[in-house]
């Protein structure tokens, strides 16, 4: 028996216990954005401390932040020649309103089926367990690993990771890996094991049109006051075009244009337009003509309208023309795209187009850089081997719509590529009620890591 | 001293005791469009009955509709071979928000230098106390009138008189009259008396675009999801053109080209540019370059935003797609348009051109006809010249961008022509925070009340 197949047979011994310490973990209200749990997320923090203490990890620590703890810990036995691996996960939860929809407690996870059922089972304490349990074989099976690791589980990544770029900044010496493995980014269906190698940016922007000083009659003013929301809407409408096309001045000028190869990995994905429309309710899907869903999500960027406020909202009918109108606007970023350019992009296109009737300003509210992973490297390599060993079939390659803070940090200071995975399936109501997790596939996650570290 | 002057003196002496009593009127927050302000309402109605009994009016009664009660009341006692002539007025109000605003309680009236603010104060709780005080001044003088008097006073103008038509149908003999003296039209400034000859009429909807079944993450679906706040933007984007012109199939269709002569009287209007934009506070006014100002207002009609709503309006970013977006929006409407058509032309331009990637669904919310009055009547001619007696010139004759219900239906059940003046200012701030009314206009306008009933 190799070493692999030992700690294999020790993640199957031991799927009982495994599924009550994550009972343990979910049962931690640690809800970032939410001031009451802040002792909660704290408790997170010290949960997942404990383990790697238990499971050999040295120089484990819970660092503070100007908000929630980061956890670190490290195994450097492997040496200098060997890699070192940094493993990420995150401890925070999302709140769990609207409560009514829940049909069990949110922190009190019950086995229904196939599945756990609980905040954060799937995004991602079910993730953050199933990496912890596979070194834990390792080292009980083999008393060392193949690999240096590092540990970085933070608490903050339901609030967009807010303290964890300055975190990295000053610790990446204590930070230095070659590359880090993220399980947040979950697999397209239980069957279908995934790397995602690719995360959209951000540039998210609150847009105000003020026109007159207060609220007018729309009978005594209208028609020969620039409404400000009627401005706001024709400022909108003018940034894209029929087919859906961004038209803010240069904004697709820094897009890749995608090669033959990235383009046949995005038709070997799964999901079909048909399921698109049943999960998300619409009468048809819109976009881009020249591009398929899974490419305008994954590798084109967008112009959003996230919210949209003026004049009289309630019900009825109230004869206002407003003072004011706001929009919430954000665009999704593709490499080489920043926010920055975005910002310049939006603001020129305002300037150029807003009319002289009209005042307005434009704050930019939050920004994310967007990333692409190499595909060849050992580290995807690595993983793709271990997904293939468990599932037999090669992986599929996928990119991501949304954002993960810490891919673009960690590239940035420490210069280590994420290799993004996870267990996670698209039903499992992340974010929503009734969040669960797919236990058959979360105990194969658990074994396909422990294949992992031996691939190298 | 003739009668006129014994009951002009009257009103200048009890100046005070009027603005308590108005005080009082005010104070009730009779706010017709708010379930929770139902009994305010019926509270302003029998305020209004007991002021008429006090004064000798015969037959006051509250009478109910579907809604808010109107309030008759009536002196009949000038014979036959005197003309009879209605009083309109409303005793409800618009909502106050956003009470933030407001320098002083809305509903509790405060003096500040000329001006009496307070929610109700110019649009027409203080028109309304004019026309029962002058007729208070002659009846306590002279113990007659020299007319026939019938008061209609209802609470439903600020909800668009809903049931007012089915009230009047109904009533039609006892409404019977010569014309209708309606306060609730305003002046073009405090020196410079006006009569209004034309209302826009209105039609008023809210539309709703869906799109995915609850609000999406805007980073996993953004760009292949059609964004219904961006989908509302774009369909009302296209009603208008570049110059503020609607394109709605056959909107201007009906609309009725001005005279020379009525252009003429629009030229002579004394509000400048320059006036409206002080007035606005905004940076310069819009609208068909082809009209000035006063006939876009006036003879002109308008497509307008009322209000906005959609996806997340808080403080800060969330990064959803929206499930739905709602605007209101209204159509002021000019002689020969109807509403019903305008529903027609909106409806049918929805459905060219509303995409198949959401749903929409439009709803009208009100209606009312626009109108034109005869400017060479006797009712007319009655109050020019008591408007003349009083500030010592002829009156202004403009037209209104407003609607005022009544007007329409009283020409359609009644026959009668209203005589459309008042006492507001058009810096009154009326549906707006701070409203207010300009007092020495305000006693102004009760004396040329009282001259224009011996004006027969």
């Amino acid at each position: 028996m190799t070493d692999s197949q030992k700690a294999v047979e020790y993640v199957r011994a031991n799927r009982e216990r495994f599924l009550n310490e994550l009972k343990e973990l979910v049962a931690i209200p640690s809800i970032s954005t939410l001031d009451e749990n802040k002792s909660d997320v704290q408790r997170g923090a010290e949960w997942v401390a404990a383990q790697l203490r238990a499971i050999g990890m040295d120089n484990v620590k819970i660092m503070p932040t100007a908000l929630h703890p980061v956890v670190y810990g490290e195994w450097m036995g492997a040496g200098k020649s060997a890699p070192t691996v940094m493993i990420y996960g995150h401890y925070d939860v999302q709140p769990v309103d609207p409560l009514e929809l829940w049909t069990s407690d949110p922190f009190k996870a019950e086995v229904r089926g196939d599945y756990l059922f609980a905040r954060g089972t799937s995004d991602m304490k079910g993730q953050v367990v199933a990496s912890i349990k596979a070194v834990e074989a390792i080292m009980k099976t083999d008393g060392k690993l193949p690999v240096n690791i590092k540990w970085l589980v933070e608490g903050e990544e339901e609030i967009g990771s807010e303290h964890l770029g300055d975190f990295i900044k000053k610790n990446k010496d204590l930070l230095a890996a070659d590359f880090c493995l993220n399980p947040d980014a979950g697999m397209i269906a239980s069957d279908k094991p995934t790397i995602t190698t690719g995360l959209r940016g951000l540039a998210y922007f609150e847009l105000r049109v003020f026109g007159p000083d207060k609220d007018l009659h729309s009978g005594l003013f209208g028609g020969t006051i620039h409404n400000p929301a009627q401005a706001l809407i024709e400022l909108i409408a003018g940034m894209h075009d029929k087919n859906g096309k961004i038209i803010l001045p240069g904004f697709y000028d820094k897009v890749r244009k995608l090669s033959k190869k990235e383009r046949e990995d995005f038709k070997r994905l799964p999901t079909t337009n048909k399921e698109l429309i049943k999960m998300t309710g619409v009468p048809a899907l819109w976009g881009e003509p020249q591009f398929i869903p899974a490419e305008r999500t994954g590798a084109r960027p967008t112009l959003e309208v996230n919210g949209l406020l003026s004049g009289f909202t309630g019900q009825g009918s109230k004869t206002v023309l407003p003072a004011w109108a706001m929009a919430k606007i954000s665009c999704r970023l593709v490499p080489d795209q920043t926010p920055e350019q975005t910002e310049k992009q939006l603001r020129a296109y305002l300037k150029k187009n807003a009319p002289k009737t009209i005042r307005w300003e434009l704050t930019n509210l939050h920004n994310a850089g967007a990333a692409l992973v190499e595909t060849d490297s050992a580290g995807v390599k690595a993983l793709a081997k271990a997904l293939e060993t468990v599932w037999g079939k090669r992986p599929y390659f996928k990119r991501e719509g949304g954002s993960i803070g810490s891919v673009v940090l960690l590239q940035k200071y420490v210069g280590a590529d994420s290799l993004l995975t996870g267990f996670g399936l698209p039903d499992d109501n992340v974010h929503s009620p009734n969040e669960r997790l797919h236990l058959p596939t979360w105990y194969k996650g658990i074994e396909a890591f422990t294949h992992f570290f031996y691939n190298f």
